[in-house]
């Protein structure tokens, strides 16, 4: 589910690759989103169809597609029926939490859309598939920055000399980001009560554009995106060094997060598939492989681009975001080591490439979407004028 | 919001009743899925056009009303803005666990206009009332039932030598209830970042038909409920006593909650808005006055009933729902006494005045909506159809 995206695609042809028999199902909600705003990925991206077709005159492999709303329960099940899935892995929501702060409606949008497409896969798997496997992709950002460590979902508590393991407490710090927890809490409900088996990723803030199947060919790229709202930290900073924007670091920089590396995140994805949960069974999994500040992050891709001749500023905004700026932050992330990730760490070498890379598309960028105007605090006022989305 | 159900209409009264300038909105939703369902109040309910009419016949006091769809914004922003409150007593929710747990179709829909409904008064409040209190009506039945005390929507964590004070572990037994966890966690997310002020109630099971006002007039009775889908345990279990219907108990009845009186659940609301947060703060109270399990509850009723001279059976049925049926069981309730709550408890007296009511309109007693049909856990079928809603 949402196979047409940044991380959809890449794990599509990852298990194609790997002799699994896909499908993808995507209705191109994120394109008709980034319209909206007037923003593109920085590499262009075929349609999906062709993509599809490129992929099998390039390997060979077949990939089915079903395009359809998940919103709407008729479609998902359907296609559970008709194509019988061991595993279902889920990214098929609104994945911004700027977008889910503009206004109103976008708010409710965002968690309309992704609580009621969760609940129809889950009713659809028990009606059709009620043996296979969601693999869920939630967020870290659903734990919020606790003062005590973070574990992976759940945490026994003592508490006045009784004991008990319970859901791990969420401080959720967007309407996307709770979008994220309330499916979180439907899925274990679900596990629960009607004994289906779910992994829930709570991932970190993922970098990079490069897979081994996306190498294989220009038209399997994925959509990389750099602008305020569907660009993440690292992916940003590295197109800003490109552009001669200064950086935008917002606030102090202090904000420490996961990261992982997106070839990590499809190895993460598979690690899942192949090591199921029990029937019944709500697991959740702390995905990502290194932590870091974002200032720091921020430093990391000025020295990597000055060595490419680029001079970087980093540049303190105001941040638009309500979160603290200097915290404790010591999540666990054991769970997916123990199942045999291996992680690809962020170096000079990585850094370098997505420079490089990007270097040859810097025609592209477009520099009016790179300032974040999406205020979490700001008296109302609609933050974004639709008909006037690029001031 | 929801001042035509079963709570708030005599909170509506309660409020006016004490010189508070009360403005009533609802759209009826309630009344639409009772037709659906073929089901009906005991006591027969005016509309609510009549029943303010009569309100302010009968006390000279006038009352507001708005009929609307808390699911569309322009509606409650526009109350907001015109009618200026400094409090919102939040009911307007679909509110009963079995009706989410029907299908596909209800359980999306639950969740939606829940989520929807609270979403939208946040916002409005942001645009037209940042200052106002917004008194929502939880449940405890976010909580579920941990093996450690359920302390007052925080607890404090002591973990590997670190401590933090943190939103209390939810585990929800039906969709709706977890649509309460959903709006919990939006609700505290607006406190922080917009600065807004809430109090949220988690109320237990609520019983009785009375209250002062309600007295005044056979208009101004409220809706008691005592079918499968809207009624309580301690309401059902009276009018099944007075029916001649055995009890039904939904398994062992080990099932202990915390219960209320209908008149101290317009008590605690009350001194809610009159002792409010400070801006930017979420607060939850655990709102009921005593626990019982449900097998001592239905005892009481029989004791009751009998010295009435009715012969009334308990009947232990297959447990419609997933739950624990023996389980410890230890929520904490200070908060509103500290402020002046003086529960009403349950008696020998309040439970035979209920049964004298009920026994007034026992011709009304409809048989056919009594015993559970909808089940958590069954395997894939409609749990009802609506085609035939008695079968």
């Amino acid at each position: 589910m949402g196979g047409d995206g940044y991380l959809g695609w890449p794990t599509a042809m990852y298990l194609s690759a790997r002799d699994h028999d896909v499908a993808v199902l995507d209705n191109f909600s994120k394109r008709a989103w980034e319209r909206e705003l007037n923003a593109a990925p920085l590499i262009p991206v075929s349609t999906l169809a062709d993509r599809v077709r490129t992929w099998q005159e390039v390997t060979g492999r077949r990939m089915a597609s079903f395009v359809g709303d998940l919103c709407e329960y008729d479609f998902i099940r359907d296609v559970l029926r008709d194509f019988h899935p061991d595993a279902m892995v889920h990214y098929g929501e609104q994945p911004s939490a700027p977008y889910s702060m503009i206004d109103q409606r976008r708010c409710v949008m965002t968690q309309v859309n992704n609580i009621t497409g969760t609940l129809n896969i889950l009713w659809a798997m028990r009606e059709h598939a009620p043996a296979a496997h969601l693999v869920k992709l939630g967020t870290m950002g659903e734990y919020g920055t606790p003062n005590i460590d973070i574990e992976e979902g759940f945490i026994e508590i003592e508490h006045k000399g009784r004991k008990d393991i319970l859901p791990y407490p969420k401080q959720a710090g967007s309407f996307y980001h709770l979008s994220k927890v309330h499916d979180s809490h439907n899925i274990t409900f679900t596990c629960k009560v009607w004994k289906l088996r779910s992994t829930d990723l709570h991932q970190g803030v993922v970098y990079g554009l490069a897979t081994d199947e996306s190498e294989l060919h220009p038209d399997l790229a994925t959509s990389f995106h750099y602008d305020e709202v569907f660009g993440t930290a690292l992916n940003r900073f590295c197109v800003q060094a490109i552009a001669g924007i200064p950086l935008t670091v917002y606030g102090k920089g202090g904000q420490t997060r996961g990261f992982l590396n997106i070839r990590d995140t499809l190895r993460c994805v598979e690690l899942s598939i192949l090591n199921p949960p029990q029937a019944g069974e709500y697991r959740a999994f702390n995905q990502f492989t290194q932590m870091c500040n974002v200032l720091d992050l921020a430093k990391t891709v000025q020295q990597e681009a000055q060595k490419l001749g680029f001079q970087v500023e980093i540049n303190h905004l105001a941040n638009p975001r309500v979160e603290a700026e200097q915290h404790y932050y010591n999540p666990r992330h054991e769970k997916l080591l123990n199942l045999g990730l291996q992680p690809r760490l962020l170096s000079d070498v990585l850094v370098d490439s997505m420079l490089g890379t990007i270097r040859d598309h810097a025609h592209r960028i477009r520099h009016d979407v790179i300032m974040p105007r999406i205020k979490w605090a700001s008296p109302f006022e609609p933050a974004v004028k639709t008909c006037d989305p690029v001031s």
